[in-house]
């Protein structure tokens, strides 16, 4: 075929935006044997993307690089299919109107995969129907997630998933049935074709990124949870950064097996080659943070659904960043002295604490389970529990053998409530409890803040708890605001207040 | 003066909405010598006000029972000023277009009392700028606050404040300056005239119902805090709640002497005549909630203001409600055995519980500070704190001793960044912080939750903590995201960033 030839062939599927998201989707597509036709606004990115694409393939032309978005929707089949790799916010409903504008029709498809607030998704789903179908997918897994096999969140109409669910199969990442592991090959022009894709649709508009929002959210929970271990092998036993990316290691082999140990590991092995100390005793304790940890710990607040440990994970970066004053109050504040005990303890301390790390993290995914579910019931979505643990097997930040195991747990009873009442999680817990008190313990003890691993445990004990002592709290609002409350004598729904005023204490059923 | 001329004489104050809280301000006025034009849908509790009214002066006529929106306006003198007591939301607007047809005038003012959220207030002094002067004041007490002096939060036109100083200064609660304390006298017709009245202009639009909402996140810590003190004596060292009521009164002798305190002694004492059970035992253990609380702890995650102890409070309601898995999951899931050890040495345990809940207590209040100085910040309310805490030592629900100490940290300094910055708070933590972790540790190792108690150590641990392992977790979000990090040893502003997946990984400066 000659370049003219090449050139006037239609392509499968319009890519707008090739920053490094874009750029790398475009390239997986490309590998997945689709012809893409490119648009950005910065022509620099085109090239780029079509230099990248005839490197790897040695003659190009996989990539087609437009100038306008009539030049886009000319190059493409019909109907079109366009995927959007652009940021979130206004601009999202900037490029659908200039799309309208260029010719797109009511049979067509616009993709965000974008990290849009999944309230801005539902909006544009209904403000678009009947232009086009406005779809969205959700995309985990960065720069070589996006290249080599993402873990994809697509939600919005049927008849659109229908047409995309075979290319967004075709470049997510696999899952080898057999382990429930990864299949990873990072070889251009070679992707992964056999195994489970972590492409599966999630449902009604915006549900794909609010079930993203919540992986983000478990990430940072997941994230604080590793950090606060470091922290009390750093500072309570005094390990050099060396020895415990070896820890994490050795972790990474068992049931704490996942990506985020693993980099972590990297992290603490990590030289400067300037100084030669440390490079994590060289980064500057301030964390930043996107929003969707903290959408997600709103949204548990707003709809019920306890994440105390999401939670604690976004207050972590909050109080990250109030470095001065932590300087100045570091010299103010006592904390108990170390305890040479545990020290000379390492081995049985370190036990405890890996014991409740996967105690912890176990929670903490409770949690975000259980959000998705409130937040299903809450908008009719029927998420599918088994589905989105199965597609978070590879491709995302918080891929891990774990999720193989929530995997299951969904196998063996599809409506499960939450995972802490499934017999293996259970099991585990029981199991690992008495040593992951113990690191909570410790860690009081030693003066090193550890808020996700006691908001984690708090949770669990409290939801194994029969008679929390909110009884004594509706006494108390009954008290000062007459907000009444239910009594375990009588049927539900009959309520009472004592008059604490009135001589004798009256009390009335309302 | 006969009744017809006491009928012609003109009224100060229009009062419409006459249930619990507007029957028993407009009571508070009259005994303070205001004479009240009311108004209510419902003529019935007008009827009841003007009855009340008489039975407790002996001749009534002190407030004037309206029929209609216009009466109301002729009964008053010129300028008008007229308070709402009626439920938040779009009825608050409602009346004000009513009063608007009515003929109220640019120079008169409408003072919202109602549990309005602070950003329906910003929107609506804006609104009805020029119409007439739309002021708001949150109030704070309940039912007997109302009649006998609440703490009042006022915010909006400066201009409209010096017309409702003088009322506002003669209704609230009162507090002798000697001590720090209310002057508490529950007499109709004898209104407290002397002290420190708890009302203070806390600033623009607005302020004034923020500064109340968090008084409600502080509430609810609070109360959880009292709760979960209560839970370790009940479940962990099986106590009686007449055992736990003496404890209570015993400590409200000292540095935890408070209302909320002061009244779980009283509920816990509390026996139900039918069945001669402790009160407690037969209330349903499932927390309702009305917003406030929320409503904080969503603002101090979107300000970034850490206040895991308010959103554990929040979450602890949230679990309480999920009493139907908590009972099936009381049955699967494991807590360890009770260290009889403990249950031996129950003075100590409920020593180290009280030192425990002072710590936290102090935490919770310093949160809640710090939200309202970062918000105060972003708005440019210029807040005033000393009269913050001052406003809240007499007449509110958390009224307390312990007011009167950050009343006098506020004087000692009055940009004082945070509570535990104090020299006095940090002195008190630093004397009873062995005890404070003994507490939680006893908890952890017993089974029972006590996440508000670990998350305001948490906090205070990662306060005085002068490196943070979010040195770590800027670690993984560079490896996974490129999201960059600043370091140590380099100018503040610089970002860098390793390229983790190229052979020597080169760290680049952006």
């Amino acid at each position: 075929m000659s370049q003219t030839e090449a050139a006037a062939e239609k392509c499968d599927i319009g890519l707008i935006g090739l920053g490094v998201m874009g750029k790398n989707l475009a390239l997986n597509l490309a590998d997945n044997g689709y012809r893409i036709a490119a648009f950005d606004l910065d022509h620099q990115k085109i090239e780029d993307a079509m230099a990248q694409d005839k490197a790897e393939s040695g003659k190009g032309g996989r990539i087609v690089g437009c100038s306008s978005y009539t030049e886009l929707l000319s190059r493409l089949t019909v109907p079109h299919m366009i995927v959007l790799s652009i940021p979130a916010g206004d601009i999202v409903d900037d490029v659908c109107h200039k799309l309208v504008d260029a010719g797109i029709k009511a049979d067509d498809i616009i993709v965000d995969t974008g990290n849009s607030l999944w309230t801005d998704t539902v909006r544009r789903e209904k403000q678009y129907r009947g232009q086009f179908f406005f779809f969205s997918t959700a995309v985990s897994g960065g720069e070589v997630g996006a290249r080599f096999g993402p873990s994809l969140m697509p939600s919005g109409d049927p008849y659109a998933w229908a047409r995309i669910e075979p290319v967004w199969e075709a470049i997510a990442a696999k899952v080898d049935p057999a382990t429930g592991k990864a299949i990873e090959r990072f070889e251009p022009g070679n992707p992964v074709k056999e195994g489970e894709p972590c492409a599966a649709y999630i449902g009604p508009s915006g549900a794909g990124h609010y079930v993203k929002m919540v992986h983000n959210g478990i990430e940072y929970a997941d994230m604080q949870l590793i950090c606060e271990a470091y922290h009390l092998m750093r500072a309570g036993l005094d390990m050099s950064p060396a020895e415990i990316s070896d820890v994490f290691a050795e972790w990474n082999k068992g049931v704490l097996e996942s990506y985020l140990i693993e980099i972590s590991a990297e992290v603490l092995r990590e030289v400067d080659s300037d100084t030669n100390a440390p490079l994590v005793d060289l980064i500057l304790d301030k964390a930043g943070q996107k929003g969707t940890g903290l959408w997600t710990a709103v949204s548990s607040l707003e709809i019920g659904s306890p994440a105390p440990t999401i939670a604690q994970a976004v207050y972590a970066r909050s109080l990250s960043t109030l470095k001065e004053d932590r300087v100045l109050a570091s010299k103010l504040l006592q904390g108990p002295a170390i305890d040479q005990a545990l020290v000379a303890d390492r081995d049985a301390v370190i036990q405890s604490l890996h014991d409740g790390l996967y105690c912890s993290k176990i929670c903490a995914y409770a949690q975000g389970f259980q959000l998705m579910q409130m937040a299903s019931d809450e908008h009719g979505w029927q998420l599918d529990f088994g589905s989105i643990a199965k597609i978070w097997r590879a491709g995302c930040i918080i891929r891990a053998a774990f999720l193989q195991s929530i995997t299951e747990a969904y196998q063996r009873q599809e409506d499960l409530h939450n995972l802490l009442l499934d017999s293996f999680f259970a099991e585990q817990i029981n199991k690992y409890q008495a040593n992951w008190r113990k690191s909570i313990a410790n860690a009081t003890l030693l003066g090193i803040p550890c808020g996700a691993f006691s908001s984690a445990l708090a949770y669990y004990d409290s939801y194994r708890c029969e008679t929390l002592p909110a009884n004594l709290l509706q006494g108390q609002r009954d008290y000062f605001g007459a907000h009444t409350f239910e009594r375990v004598d009588k049927p539900r729904g009959k309520k009472f207040h004592v008059e604490w005023g009135r001589p004798g204490r009256p009390m009335r059923q309302l």
